[in-house]
């Protein structure tokens, strides 16, 4: 039963053919003909069921969105969150999202150098065992290939419920030499900002009064003098 | 009454001439006369009823250490609290402290650039109104005078209790292009460290089991190449 149910998910995936990509490695360095247009692409790495991915490219039409994860089912789920709200506003297609099947640990081979132009993880993974620290998305070793996947508007923006894993992230960035900016230690501060997509883990804690952590990490050259012209007005 | 009051105080002080010092300018540049030493001189910026220059004075006698806070009676406080920690190591003068009367908006006055090894900045005031933020010690513009007086092993090490100076903080060290290390956002979590020599306030907020908040900031370049070769070991 269970590997019928497994295939049949594979089945429904593979009939989605303009939605889901079951082999990224196929597209590295091609991104731009998949979604056949030269729009930033903005990845969501462990997208979970889909809602951020969603929100946010029914948001900013102006983007590319991929959402990656790598179990088949979340992929489905999310295909069908997709569509829920690009239906809902009269958009039959999806074309600016696409839904990727992959093992972050093997993102160079999905990408080519400077082909994304934002990363986001969310609520990714806090693997509390110190000798699965080198899991965590956060992981310096994770930011050194994130950095060359990343263009030169590039940028990782983070947010976590969890409080170790938000230290360990800072102490990341800050050892790696990346930029941070806007940290935050009460996203929900003052309500949900505008610009603030929330995830289905995050909509839930919100919900219980716990803080939502986060931080923007600022990587390409020209992200990085803008930030530099204007950093000190936030003071 | 309360003139008569200030007075005593005062004159308390003016007493205490191998202890206190009510004109930090007159030494600007020559605190290793001061000591008679040429021991490393940390600083704690606004060290309140002293708590903090006492325990670490007591626990480091290779360090001279002076403690900065405007009022008088709090170095009144302080001095009686070195004296009696110093008393009960059997010590007779407490050769490695001063404690020093003076607006920390002045500090370039009272030190020459590189004199200061470490700077401690305690539970400082939050100054919660925006209109009030260029008063937080780690406003940029304070980071930027720090920088100035750091030798090449300085550092800042920075604690607070609240949340949102801490979230400021953070970001002021990122936008002055700062080296943050050692990032915690819950210091007492698996007890209170071994370095950690508690303040006043902290004592009481720990007991309460609110988070303490803790930052350093690596500013000399022998610290900096230090940590550059060390720092990957944490993860």
């Amino acid at each position: 039963m269970r590997l019928r149910g497994r295939k049949g998910i594979r089945e429904n995936l593979e009939q989605q053919q303009e939605l889901v990509v079951l082999d990224p490695r196929e597209y590295k360095g091609r991104w731009s003909e998949v979604f056949g247009n030269e729009r930033p692409i903005h990845i969501e790495l462990g997208m979970g069921k889909g809602q951020f991915i969603s929100g946010m490219s029914a948001k900013h039409p102006n983007v590319n969105f991929i959402g990656m994860d790598m179990y088949d089912e979340l992929i489905r789920r999310a295909s069908e969150k997709v569509r829920a709200i690009w239906n809902a506003q009269g958009q039959e297609e999806p074309e600016t999202v696409r839904l990727a099947l992959g093992n972050i640990e093997l993102i160079e081979e999905f990408f080519a150098p400077g082909e994304l132009e934002r990363i986001y993880l969310n609520f990714s993974d806090p693997w509390p065992k110190k000798k699965h620290w080198r899991r965590r998305l956060t992981h310096p070793r994770f930011l050194q290939k994130y950095r060359t996947l990343l263009n030169e508007e590039g940028e990782i923006h983070f947010k976590t419920d969890s409080r170790e894993l938000f230290q360990f992230s800072l102490n990341a960035f800050a050892a790696s030499g990346l930029q941070m900016n806007n940290i935050s230690l009460s996203l929900h501060e003052e309500g949900n900002p505008e610009f603030n997509v929330m995830t289905e883990y995050e909509s839930k804690f919100v919900g219980r009064g716990m803080p939502i952590y986060r931080c923007e990490v600022i990587v390409g050259d020209a992200a990085l003098r803008r930030y530099h012209e204007d950093k000190m007005d936030q003071f």
